[in-house]
């Protein structure tokens, strides 16, 4: 008997930001299962803007082009394995399609298990996100009390987990986010001292009063303008994270990054974050957040859109920043 | 009786690249010295490349407008002092004008007494740019063994020095420089394994036969292009300290950053560096490195003209880049 499974795959590559046009549905039939593979249900896939530069063939872990299923890190349930240790009904993470049903290599495969925790956090705070998040903050950020640490994007899972790690470090968050209702949530779940609108207050200005001798450190998920902003503003001697340029996701040029003498006259240390780098801190970073979480001293949020069918129209949100947290889309089983 | 002293100052600001009409020879009286002044007769003036920045109103230190005279670094001999612990015969460095003779507060001047080195080498490696070097070396790239550090302007002062100090801490040293004369001079006298000449070679090609892996260490005096083209070639997680823009010094532009995009991609990291906020390592640099020369460890060269009135003519030749070691002026005693 063949299988068959509806897959989302990308058919065109986007201009600027994707349009539900770009995306189609089809049904295709899954291959007889090989010795190391194992069929996979997933429950949530996850949207990541990282995705974007795949279709436009700008990220260093490969390109997404047309004709293709859309491949991302998900979380589902064993139907059937043909490799060691999985077996039928565990849960897993890993890469695979956005289809009802998907093969994925073993060796690509994690177990998940956060006890009370539900496993789709292993696409968001105890997943790449958290992961990033924590890899800036301990290795690179390395802020402690006294410190002022600026997190932009910070109603994501990314920003917000830096955040709240710095805090549980002994220093003070600022978010940036785009909106009042991010903003209120940034302070009042995730406890950052004070959240900016950038899209309703005047940065420079905002920032000069919340911290006077300016932030000492940032994390960055922007890029672009915003990037030499913050700059001109950082604390003499102050570290930069480099995470993201969510300025150019959506566009063919690359914004222009800071001068090297405006580096130099700032006295600062930018540092580029990839998280492929990590893996070995998974352990420490479950660890760390889901003991954050338990003694609830760990907001997050998650922006779930039901429906394999309704994928591409939740990473067009994405994309357009209009999700409010983790964003991912639960699979309905069948 | 009034004293008179010749003295040099800037008649208009340059463009581009100075010339010599840009700067005048003048004779001026000298006021009587003040309580907490000390009169200086200079042997040797320090020419560098942040003056520049200074007649274009573009150094953190301030500016030099026409009309003023040029003020540098300069080592000389006490005639009168005013203050304590000054005395006639004393040899000082600090900041002073081009002139034979030059008043400057005592609390800007230190004693020189390097034993049987020169005191000219407080303009140079054992002054502002082997204190740049040394908290370059020491504070931000901290190489060791196995690391290769890239350095250009290689056969500078500051450059020179950057080299040979991760030498001494186990580490290789790379040169880019601009003639066969200086990357002689940098492998032959300072001990570098290998020296680029940039106006003649493809510097990206001769990194990746000198080092495959890629540098781990780039000590940057240049910005711009350059420094795009090593972040491309560097290793992953290597470490650039920025230090100047020599590219920009004689233009109105500034030549763009590295993108965030490439730094992340190179897990670079790249910090700023002021030598102003590094004198608290004085002691310990001139205590280093003397002791280095005096092991016969350490190269330096000056490039040393002679005659007050031939500053301008010196400082010209700075800015062309032909000057080959630390660019001094010395003085005959009038």
């Amino acid at each position: 008997m063949t299988l068959t499974t509806r897959q989302i795959r990308l058919e065109r590559t986007p201009v600027a930001i994707p349009v539900l046009s770009d995306f189609g549905l089809t049904e295709v039939s899954l291959p007889i299962l090989q010795p190391g593979e194992v069929l996979v249900a997933p429950s949530h896939l996850s949207l990541d803007p990282y995705l974007r530069l795949q279709m436009g063939k700008r990220h260093l872990s490969g390109n997404l082009l047309p004709g293709q299923p859309v491949v991302s890190e998900l979380v589902g349930k064993v139907i059937e394995s043909r490799s060691e240790p999985f077996r039928p009904g565990d849960i897993v993470a890993g890469f695979g399609a956005w289809q009802d049903k998907t093969i994925i290599e073993a060796k690509g495969l994690r177990q998940v298990d956060f006890g009370d925790l539900p496993p789709s956090l292993a696409l968001g705070v105890l997943g790449m996100p958290g992961l990033t998040a924590f890899a800036g903050v301990t290795e690179l950020l390395r802020p402690g009390p006294g410190d002022v640490v600026l997190v932009s994007a910070a109603a994501g899972p990314v920003g917000s987990t830096v955040g709240q790690l710095s805090i549980a470090a002994g220093a003070a968050a600022i978010g940036i986010a785009g909106s009042e209702e991010k903003c209120r949530w940034v302070v009042e779940e995730a406890g950052f001292s004070a959240c900016i609108n950038y899209k309703r207050e005047d940065l420079a200005a905002r920032l000069k009063t919340l911290a006077p001798d300016g932030p000492s450190h940032y994390f960055d998920n922007v890029g672009g303008e915003l990037l030499r902003t913050i700059l001109r503003a950082l604390k003499p001697h102050g570290r930069i994270a480099l995470c993201g340029t969510m300025e150019d996701y959506n566009s063919e040029s690359r914004s222009p990054g800071p001068l090297p003498m405006e580096i130099i006259g700032a006295r600062a240390t930018l540092m580029g974050l990839v998280v492929y780098d990590y893996e070995h801190l998974r352990g420490p970073m479950t660890q760390t957040i889901s003991t954050l979480i338990r003694q609830g001293r760990f907001a997050f949020r998650e922006d779930v859109t039901p429906g394999l069918e309704n994928a591409p129209a939740a990473f067009v949100r994405l994309m357009q920043g209009k999700n409010f947290g983790k964003a991912v889309v639960a699979l309905v089983a069948k």
